[in-house]
């Protein structure tokens, strides 16, 4: 059922809105849209743009093409063939029942309405609608291109179905659904916040820290342990070997103690208002909002991919998600044609922010990574696959020649046409040039000579029947092509005096 | 004065007291520990096996040599001698006073004293002290090796000079020393910590969530965001253009809402604690211990690398700190002397665990970085520095040729031998020879072509004289040098019929 969803409505689009909006284009979905506020597609238009140049810097996976956006005139032309609907109103009861019942009117029977609400129950939702079997809290969190968790919470009159349906259509966008045991408003996180909330407004009314200290307090600190582990792992850890149990007796006692001052609610007069202001321009002033979306997007791209390579935590979202691309992209490389007197166009990629030197030009041993991901391509290619490599084979690069003629600009589109120059029992001489995808522009070259081996006992071993085959096919397809006058070169000596050649 | 601390004196070595004396060790600071409790040694020592594991990761810049840990008898014996002292005991202001009393008995006039309480005020701590000039609180977060973050209280008592010192000081150990305005119990993280505590108990209590759900609400969320940015600067992003005032205006009312359940204490009573411990053990118990602190630090480790690269938060920290890690090494290149008939020792390196491939060896595109790293050793010999930069010049690589002879394990130290084998006006012929720096095995080989270039207009331009003087002395003293056999090499055709040669 989720594999059916095509077609999502959004209706509003502030800044979660427009967040939902990107996520769902950037995953290939078309998108109907809803809001009467003048200037709405506009901002949408923009929040998009902002959104995708972070979401393609996330993963290295092909993205599937964009989905088409489309503006609505009305709640019911936005919803009547959506397969999942999203309404991300300001946070007004009055106003969210009228929303949900245009909705619910018009949507077609079963299709799952979620709310972004972050306050208000989904019983709450309900009152009042016609059918409240599909309306439940689908509370995201900003950027909601990048962050992963969606609070899911439902009331007794929804269809489980429906509930069901909704999270494992959002854990297909790279999402981690997070449902509910009952429903309370304000759901789970936004209760943490609100007590973090409070509490620092205190420490700032009664001038212990300003609002960069304060922040400071949580990004040089617990903040960096809450990306990877929460509350109760990290106090785990704390309490050792002893355990939670010995935690909680260290530590439950301090809870007598009179630190927060929690049991009141500090009054957000003008004078408080002004003084966080104030600070707050102190502290960020200088950088515009768009900037710091930038700053947080790239960060928070970094620490997901960092999370990702350690295959914790919210990077196994993203690796689970980046799964799901790649084995759409190498089903496409395992079907790739052969074209007789043509290159293999096996591998694309793109020159990332973080791959930069100071030049703004992608460093050196990035030009290896690439050509060594269009290696395996051309290797899954003649069927080197997980299979193939349980058996405990696998080929190794033992030789590479490159050649730098031009650079790579960040954000550059890169494209890789691979030839075959020889191969034997035991070994692969191939030879990829790098393009850039944007003029042609030949950027570096590469030869390889490729080394299959038994990795159990670490030594040369004959290639399997398999992929000498695929070999022979590609050889013959290829085999009226001229060698490039580059391949077989060597770095040549410099005749100077003080060479020591001389 | 900073640059005079030399000694340190670490009393009590819990989890916090052994976090402080890894950090002290990893950068070259002698520490004389003290602590009655039986077994204290080895615990300390097991702690820093566990820290230098992950901060040997943190960065790639050469650490000191580790300082000498030495045992004391009595924490007059710990302390005379140090320049630097840090109580970590537990958290009873009785036990405190006793401790304190006796390190400023025996502690040299003016030693800064720093309590690591994680909850008294510094003029609970200085109460009854004949001297209370010198004892401060410095509150660090676990891990204290790898979490920049020290909370920094004095009292109106507080020598101001002792204060600054220590703060100057703990920022040469890569922390980022955050001074309150002031003194107030629990200090500022711990305040905001407790209130998520205190909510989360009764998420729990109330089942609304188990443990691993509330970790869950916050590491695939708003922790992702703390991580880089804090709480009032991440709502001013959401505040958008109309900035803070209008995010408070829009979020304030909510605070009045009946949302939080703070204004109550939960009791910690055996219902709950059973909970929690049952509910966190279903969550983390297929990890020991140790399994999870190293998760947890190699997460950290990701996450404070990836903030690096971004130049941003924690990041910066570790980048400041690795500045000063590598001006020493460099200062080193740079006076490194040329030896007659020898090749150059310019760079060693370290396989990280983020290098390897899924076979366990470092992957590709690494030996190609650990050579570049290598080239941009040999160019600062030569001096091309961050001033020969600036005039608009630099050195670009336009050839490489690559072997692999051996594999790199993770964890495996890297040296490489560097040959300069030709130079012309503007050109630089080199060869490095990457060593295993545990049994000189030869790894790979790089034979590399640079070019010079004029980077304004992006074109080949000649080497300037400083450089080129430099290079004639490197070429006239390997002079005598037999070419590697391997230099100006090719990669070889392979003769099979189905080669493209045929």
């Amino acid at each position: 059922m989720t594999q059916h969803v095509k077609t999502v409505a959004a209706i509003g689009v502030g800044v979660i809105g427009g967040g939902w909006i990107a996520r769902f284009l950037l995953n290939g979905l078309d998108v109907a849209v809803y809001d009467p506020a003048p200037g709405a597609e506009a901002a949408v238009r923009q929040m998009i743009a902002n959104a995708e140049r972070a979401y393609r810097k996330l993963t290295l996976a092909p993205l599937p093409e964009p989905g088409r956006l489309r503006f609505a005139t009305s709640i019911a032309e936005a919803v009547a063939d959506a397969d999942y609907i999203q309404e991300s109103v300001p946070e007004r009861l009055d106003l969210k029942h009228r929303v949900l019942a245009e909705i619910a009117a018009a949507a077609r029977p079963g299709t799952p309405i979620g709310s972004s609400t972050s306050g208000f129950k989904p019983s709450e939702l309900q009152q009042g609608l016609p059918t409240a079997t599909s309306v439940f809290v689908a509370h995201p969190f900003n950027p909601v291109y990048l962050l992963p968790l969606v609070e899911i919470v439902a009331s007794p009159a929804n269809d489980r179905a429906v509930i069901d349906r909704a999270k494992a259509f959002l854990g297909t966008l790279g999402m981690k659904p997070l449902e509910l045991r009952k429903e309370i408003e304000a759901h789970i996180a936004d209760r943490l916040l609100e007590a973090v909330w409070r509490e620092s407004l205190w420490l700032v009314k009664d001038d212990i820290a300003t609002t960069e200290e304060i922040d400071d307090a949580i990004r040089f600190g617990f903040g960096l342990r809450w990306a990877q582990m929460g509350l109760f792992e990290t106090y785990r850890i704390a309490g050792g070997a002893a355990g939670m149990r010995h935690f909680l007796a260290q530590f439950g006692p301090a809870l007598q103690w009179p630190w927060t001052k929690l049991t009141d609610v500090p009054e957000l007069d003008a004078a408080l208002v002004d003084r966080i202001a104030s600070q707050s321009d102190a502290q960020s002033g200088a950088y515009s909002i768009g900037d710091l979306e930038r700053i947080r997007d790239d960060n928070l791209v970094a620490i997901l991919q960092s999370l990702k390579a350690n295959r914790w935590g919210a990077g196994l979202i993203v690796q689970e998600h980046e799964a799901r691309l790649y084995d759409k992209a190498h089903a496409g490389v395992a079907t790739a044609a052969i074209e007789p007197g043509q290159p293999l166009q096996l591998h694309t990629s793109r020159v990332r922010e973080d791959w930069a030197d100071y030049n703004g030009h992608m460093t050196e041993s990035r030009y290896l990574q690439v050509f060594g991901d269009a290696t395996d391509a051309f290797l899954r290619f003649i069927g080197l696959d997980a299979a193939y490599l349980a058996t405990g084979a696998s080929v190794y690069t033992v030789e590479t020649h490159l050649r730098h003629l031009s650079e790579a600009k960040v954000g550059v589109g890169l494209k890789i046409a691979t030839r075959l120059l020889g191969h034997d029992a035991k070994r692969i001489r191939i030879a990829h040039e790098m393009y850039s995808s944007e003029d042609d522009t030949l950027l570096a070259t590469a030869e390889h000579m490729l080394l299959h081996v038994d990795t159990t006992l670490a030594r040369a071993s004959p290639l399997g029947p398999g992929l000498t085959t695929r070999l022979d096919a590609i050889a013959e397809s290829q085999a009226r092509m001229s060698l490039p006058d580059w391949a077989g070169s060597a770095i040549r000596a410099l005749d100077r005096p003080q060479s020591i050649l001389a």
